[in-house]
């Protein structure tokens, strides 16, 4: 028995000032289902996490820091043909960033169908995928899209976030189809402003949907009702992993059956810990630190 | 009009102590090619250097220090197709190192026949290629074929390091195979301890051939004759790099006519360099610090 | 003769950005006392620091950081029995703090009144004192107290700064009857907002309060009179500190008889320099970097 | 099931080179006992550790390390009351080390004879103690002794490290006293050169004594015969752990059953591991990087 | 054939928080026109900077750092009788900054006419100096002269940096009356808010007069005509470096014959990089990093 | 009262590994007097330190860590018409060191006979000079002979450090005669082995003639009866500091009229402590480190 389990990629990720001169540089691990997954954890839910890591030292720390957050790790493959994926940014003013993916062929792309643990998925409340998981192959898009359907023949809910990465799409046609067929089967659905438009013609859909506006917050519509919540004043150290903790903190809202606005307060709170962090997941809070203890 | 014409790969260069723990981690550029072409042009020496580099901020890197070095980079291509490779590396006691390569498909396996610059090559004094290439690609074999039989035609020397990295190669046996084909067309060929049965069809038919024994220094056999000198006593900081710093002393010394011998301690003097320094490259001596300033 | 007599315990502070993962953290030392002496040396004034430590290393880094500042630390006592206090922070966002105190028992809570020079009391212009000392433990409690008799009974000026810490008091009640029997002796008391309320019954009978209100600047009621100054304009990189900061530069402003809005200017201005650096002291200003320059 | 249950107190640990002077220091968790915990998990072995940890984040840091590396902490109790416990140290030349602990009253040194778990004890091969644990406090006396004796009612094997760490001792005597009282449990004790005098009224009584010699190596005597092996060659970057290091690998070896050199062996090739890394337990090999790789 | 022949003084760089404690302190090259030559470079304009540097490791990484971003360096002098110049700053809050300048008789300072290659400025489209090479000394003072009377003559642009630096002028007079003997020559004049006073007796010649005023942004009189611009909103790291890096933008933006109010714009997005930067010239962007991706 | 009185330059000391290309160097201040003198007041000794320093931060820095050690600063000139010198120092292997300095008219080189203050130096027991002062300038010539003179007329012991420094003096011969000059006042003489054959002539003449073997340890002829001592085994972070801390090591013993042997042991021990550490003085041992306690 879970409460959430959640299945994707994660990487190695080294962080510089400027690539071309830094001689010093941070190395962490991320990816958007392990940022929700860690979140979820630490305000005391049981999480499942599953993908493909390497047989080497990333894939190593990868389970090291998973299990180490008391989430479920027996799922996971370790896959001795391929390295885990890394990806290399660069963080620089405005819209000026600078990432390349090192994940071709990465272990974690190599997820399939059959590393679905059917009765894993089936005995949890929520499963949880985002859209960058159908990128990363083909076995790894009819992994989501088998994980998907298991979730829903079984009646469990279904959080989907677009997470659209343009990069790792051929073209921005292939994306909508694929994010929109991948949104299709939501009963939550988490999208940033941008990401709105493309996923337009299931919108209408769907019975939960949230949409994160940065710093302006986030609103949802449930059931066509609309509700808002404000952002958390916080310094941002480094926004990546906002959109990841933002979703643990809403659907640990969801399985505590919080009022919408909660849901959504719950997302912002979250998301600022993750901010106010040089790393996606470190930063993000026990249930003591929560409001109203935090602001 | 150039001494020293080499060709390679130059990847980026991740050194961690424990990729599992540590959050703090080295970024450096790297290649044997690079070391030697530094060595070279730090002790005055005209060098070029080609390769191909992504359209990324690594690529970048690698472009500007070797300007900087003052070594000619006009014939480097930027190949907006792919980017540039890298290597995560953890340094362990003894045998137990780890490397995890990310250069399959890297813009500098792309390095092909048509890269090479036919006059370039031709007005140089000493072509130097390195093992390492011809196990990159298909394309990348064709390209330092290509450059030895110029250079051979063009009656330039050629200057082999057999540089025999199990992990870019199928098995043993297409590396015996390759690595022999180019020894054979080189005047010049350095290899260490665990090199020299790889190369033994060769061995006979080589003028002067070069064989480092780590701290127990370097020998060589030149028209016949027997040549040793000794490692520098130095405390090892980061061993990489040696080789390569070890060829560019002992091709200065080819350069300048000196003795056998000294063309065994200059390597060794500039190997000692780089040993002591945690860069490949970084550590690398001007003229003014060479012996017998040094030891 | 000394200008400011002051007490207290000073502990070694380690500061870390998340210390369930970060392995590089800050050790620094501090305890407002020490802030305040620091800053009325640096801007001339002299000052008498009297406290406990154990003989340890970090009692030494006490000892050494007070005399290299100019402090008079002769009469520190260095208690072999007991070790110098410690405390480990944590800096999150809103006021998710996380404090551990390894202080109980610590050589800084052995002070006793048998280790108040009188004399040396006596012959100062001003006795400074804060909440915190009677709660550390009995003696520390009955050495406050011997000092502000010695210091009413001789004529000199007494300061209070409240500084209410919680963690430091068995209960609330304990606190407010404690911190309200310093505050009646008080000449001049200082309080930020969340402490008023505490000193209720005291503040009427009080020539000289001083409240802070942390970045809308501080106000005084001097004989009746209120009188104002906003904060000065700085990005925070660390506000602990900013207290006794404060209080150097309003004693320094009473010491030179300066009007009172420039008494409270003069602790705005150096509670700005304190929350500008990492450090509780080293950013303290010497005279010359005092405003007009500064802002 | 698990192979070896072990129990004691796990610290927060604070490295500097120069408490007086350094501002920026290393914060690590440790405990012999933690890190023969890794060491074992490392090699695949099933382990559990029990220990009690305060409700703060070095408790925190402690679970998650040992969770993370795959180790059985279901047992830790998280004590509301106390803080977890730290030590201060600075790395000296020669011996002039220098250690403050902050452990009186500690969380770890409240642990007692109620928190053991019989059936968890029982249902391992071996039990490891050491003999820090007595030195804790009564009840932390109690819980070593309890434990030790439910193995032996169970049948199982007793490991002893003793340990002996003078500053946690009234006086050498109690220490003689207890530890040779907790030695005459053990199946296989462990000292040091300097801790063998200490024990030896209990010497003649143990079936596997291992004395291990710094960088010497160690030697064992088993069942009357006497075997030895040497210290790996390895440039120390900070000894601590080498101890329990040794420990985990030469248990390895008792549950592997190795010929009682190979125990040896195994023990100073981890020992040597945790030498060349900062860490007292990070550097811990796993099974892949164990010799012949090694060395 | 160059676009920009810049020429001046460029040093080490030392930058602490607190010079009087830290231990750990950034080391970096700079100098206005260096900062203009890098921006410019990096846009794709071919530059050439002229300047003395010692003999020494200063000097060299000045000239490796220039040549490594395809500056032309041909012209540097290494000076074997000085030192390269050396500045230790202090960055604190407001107006309380701390330059020490060890630059009296560097190598820099010694740069005479006799080094400006008339050839190689006569072929350039723009002659840059700033109004501190003037300061250095008398033969700086000449070779300013020098360069820009050769612009003149051959019908270049020439575009004159007010850059007034109260300490390397003996008093504000003789500052006043070189500084706008320098301006006089100038097509395009740049000043900050506080310089303008200082050149007013020469505005009223000048054809294209750029105003810089911090964050409140940049504006332009050209032959009459009035343009602003904002400044980019950026979190400052470190301002230095902002008014080289404007230029550089402006500059590019004249080559590129811009409208006037882009060529400030430009200005003020090259200076929005360098004060997100530590550096004074790392953080200068390249051309696909440029507006309208940027902003 | 005090027991040794000495006088010199301290200096602002930048270390690096590579000028070059480290962005993070190594900032401290250093000076052999200061050495000397934080090496005997660490003992317990009571120590005078003369110098002059500028108004400025690092002359700030220069007093602070003096009087932090309990070293009497009181006769320290700040003088407002210099600057601080400045070391800027790259480590590499063998002779290869590379050190810039920034110190020609520095405010430590305008320290003048003037400055000596008569009655403080006639009450101290040993005067300790170094051939270094002399070097400085004509004034600080003046200086060092006399506070020679003065301690000789009154009595008192002379110690002379020859730390013969070749960049400062104009050729050797002007060396030799001055600090042969210096040597000839000297009652206990230390000079290493290179400086041996400089101060030949005045050999003869000294009654305690100590002479320092780097790794291999130090000797002395005190009366014409030899002593020697080898050096503390320790593994070299940077040598810089040696001679200074041997010297408070030796006088140390001198004070407490150890056995000659006994002399030369605890200068080793504290060359030891300082060739231990990054710093030429942080290292230095307090009396409870000494021997036996040390190795
Ligand atoms: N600058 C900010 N300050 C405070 N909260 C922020 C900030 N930026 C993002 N957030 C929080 O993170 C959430 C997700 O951020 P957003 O940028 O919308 O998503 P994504 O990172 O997925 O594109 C927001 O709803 C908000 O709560
Ligand atoms: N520990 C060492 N100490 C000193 N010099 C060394 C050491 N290791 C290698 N070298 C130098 O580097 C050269 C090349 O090293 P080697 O290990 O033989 O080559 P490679 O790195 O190519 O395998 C040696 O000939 C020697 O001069
Ligand atoms: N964010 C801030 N910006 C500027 N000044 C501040 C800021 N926070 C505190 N200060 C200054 O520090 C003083 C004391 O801060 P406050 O928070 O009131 O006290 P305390 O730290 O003792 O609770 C304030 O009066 C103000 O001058
Ligand atoms: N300098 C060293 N080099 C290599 N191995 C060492 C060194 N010091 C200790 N070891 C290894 O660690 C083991 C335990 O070290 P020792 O110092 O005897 O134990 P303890 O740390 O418990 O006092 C030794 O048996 C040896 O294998
Ligand atoms: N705080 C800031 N935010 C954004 N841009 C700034 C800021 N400060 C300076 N700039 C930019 O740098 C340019 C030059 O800065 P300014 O301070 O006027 O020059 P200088 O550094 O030469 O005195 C400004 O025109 C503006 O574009
Ligand atoms: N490598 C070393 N190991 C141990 N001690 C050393 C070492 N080098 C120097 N010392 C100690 O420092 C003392 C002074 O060193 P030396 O090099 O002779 O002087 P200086 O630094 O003044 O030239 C020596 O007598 C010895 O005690």
């Amino acid at each position: 028995m879970t409460d959430v389990f959640t299945l994707g990629e994660a990487v190695g990720i080294i962080t510089a000032e400027r690539i071309r001169h830094d001689m010093d540089v941070r190395l962490d691990i991320g990816g958007p289902e392990l940022t929700t997954a860690v979140g979820l954890a630490r305000l005391g839910h049981s999480v499942t996490w599953l993908g493909r890591v390497g047989a080497d030292e990333l894939g190593a720390r990868i389970v090291t820091v998973l299990r180490g957050e008391g989430i479920d790790t027996t799922h996971i493959q370790t896959d001795p043909g391929a390295s885990t994926g890394l990806a290399m940014r660069q963080r620089r003013i405005g819209r000026a960033g600078h990432v390349v993916h090192y994940r071709g062929g990465s272990a974690g792309s190599r997820l399939g169908p059959g590393d679905i643990p059917a009765r894993a998925v089936q005995s949890a409340k929520i499963l949880h995928v985002t859209g960058i998981t159908p990128a990363l192959s083909g076995t790894a898009w009819s992994a989501a899209h088998h994980a998907v359907k298991l979730a829903r023949d079984s009646g469990l809910a279904v959080s989907v976030d677009v997470n659209y990465r343009p990069q790792l799409w051929i073209d921005r046609q292939e994306a909508v189809e694929a994010l929109n067929e991948l949104a299709t089967g939501a009963d939550v659905l988490f999208a940033n402003q941008e990401e709105l438009q493309l996923i337009e013609p299931t919108i209408g859909t769907i019975r939960e949907l949230v949409v994160t506006r940065g710093s302006k917050g986030a609103s949802s519509t449930v059931n066509g009702m609309r509700y808002d919540a404000q952002a958390a004043p916080v310094t941002a150290v480094d926004p990546a992993g906002a959109g990841g903790a933002f979703v643990a903190g809403y659907l640990s809202g969801v399985l505590e059956e919080l009022h919408p606005t909660d849901r959504l307060r719950r997302g912002c709170a979250l998301a600022a810990f993750t901010i106010a962090s040089q790393s996606n997941w470190q930063g993000l809070p026990t249930r003591t630190e929560l409001p109203p203890l935090t602001f």
